[in-house]
């Protein structure tokens, strides 16, 4: 099974005072390119891989989606995602087409041709098995539709000791070790030892292709000059790329 | 047009003493991944894009191609190729299918649908407008063919002042930097002042794909386990990859 770090009490509360874990899509913001690689979710059947809070899944759901099915491994993140619907301000009528489901995705099983759009965001750097979800998504997804998801950028997770260092002209630069060995990366991100699953982009696009999946779009995401200018990042996330964006057809 | 470094005097005679200018194909690393990539080239009409010395060029007549045409911007490379072909041993059989031409891949001008296959050797990163070139590689390409190339890889082009760097645990780590800032990159690679145009891995393969290719196989290139115990490469190559490897279909 997945490591259930979003079940350890540190982690937890850490993570629920994320900027983006407070007020959501709005202050992810990576969301608007997510979301522009989006098609119309209306009347779609959705799912969201690894879905936290809910955040997208009641979006979705918003937005006329016919369904949405949330997969999370995270008892607590599903009490609060159930929790969020009666406050957030949906519908009953939107609430009642959205769905929470305790899931590992390393062992996920879904009916065949169940769903029109499947999402993820920065969860698939926790999955080890990615080439068996990928294939149960594709044969879940009908044919022609969509997955998009975000998974942190190899280069961010490729160092075995992650960091800035100064290099000898006084610049912050990120440094990255270890490139080519993928498998185990264990950080202290909100708490000690966070299990994540470092592979190099080749082997992630090579993952998807072999799963029959189409390469739509990939995004580098760091945030753009005009965020740095106006406050809302630090220059430095312009030196390197923390998340990958990928939009790919099934 | 493009930086012609290759005719610098001081680039070409450092050149020409790379294990790889010496020895060819055999003394690239990455070459038997290439060549993996690749669909038989008997009968086709192969295109080598920065040919160099023509070691691929010679390559792809050896093994049956139709016709080949190799294209470089520098008239020393092409004399030394032409040369190089009577010196190597190809059969004048061979020689007679091959064809060189002095080319800007800026400007670049191919007949539609006259090639089966496209290929080429670190030689994108020298220019500025892939999609142009692309779109016209795309042209010249009948549908079903095939490019396979090789290109300096985003993390190995974004710093400012490449080099490793010592972490703070004695770690020798690639400082990375810039990667959001794409655009040129002026290294002294062999002699100074070498221009080359970093991009995001991002950008690269949707200028593929908005010229119409579909991304069939990405490899970051770094030296297997293997090879750096058998002493043909160091330890520190594992550590960040130098190359991406790229197949796609037209």
């Amino acid at each position: 099974m997945t490591q259930n770090i979003y079940d350890d009490p540190t982690f937890f509360t850490a993570y629920s005072n994320l900027p983006r874990s407070i007020s959501g899509l709005s202050c992810a913001p990576e969301w608007p390119f997510l979301e522009s690689l989006l098609p119309s979710v209306s009347n779609l059947r959705v799912l969201d891989l690894g879905c936290g809070y809910g955040y997208f899944t009641r979006w979705a759901a918003s937005q006329g989606a016919r369904s949405v099915l949330g997969l999370d491994v995270s008892e607590k993140m599903l009490a609060r995602a159930q929790r969020q619907n009666a406050i957030s301000g949906a519908t009953s009528e939107e609430t009642n087409r959205i769905q929470y489901r305790r899931e590992d995705l390393e062992t996920l099983q879904l009916a065949s041709g169940s769903f029109d759009l499947a999402f993820s965001s920065l969860t698939f750097h926790y999955v080890k098995d990615l080439a068996r979800l990928f294939a149960t998504v594709h044969a879940a997804l009908v044919p022609g539709s969509i997955m998009v998801f975000s998974i942190e950028h190899p280069v961010f997770m490729a160092p075995k000791v992650p960091g800035w260092i100064t290099n000898a002209n006084g610049k912050k630069v990120w440094g990255v070790d270890s490139y080519m060995m993928e498998g185990d990366r264990v950080t202290n991100w909100l708490s000690d030892g966070v299990v994540k699953q470092h592979r190099t982009i080749g082997t992630l696009l090579n993952t998807l292709i072999e799963a029959g999946f189409r390469i739509v779009f990939v995004r580098d995401f760091g945030p753009e000059e005009a965020l740095v200018e106006a406050g809302k990042t630090t220059a430095e996330e312009r030196e390197r790329p923390m998340f990958l964006l990928v939009a790919v057809e099934r």
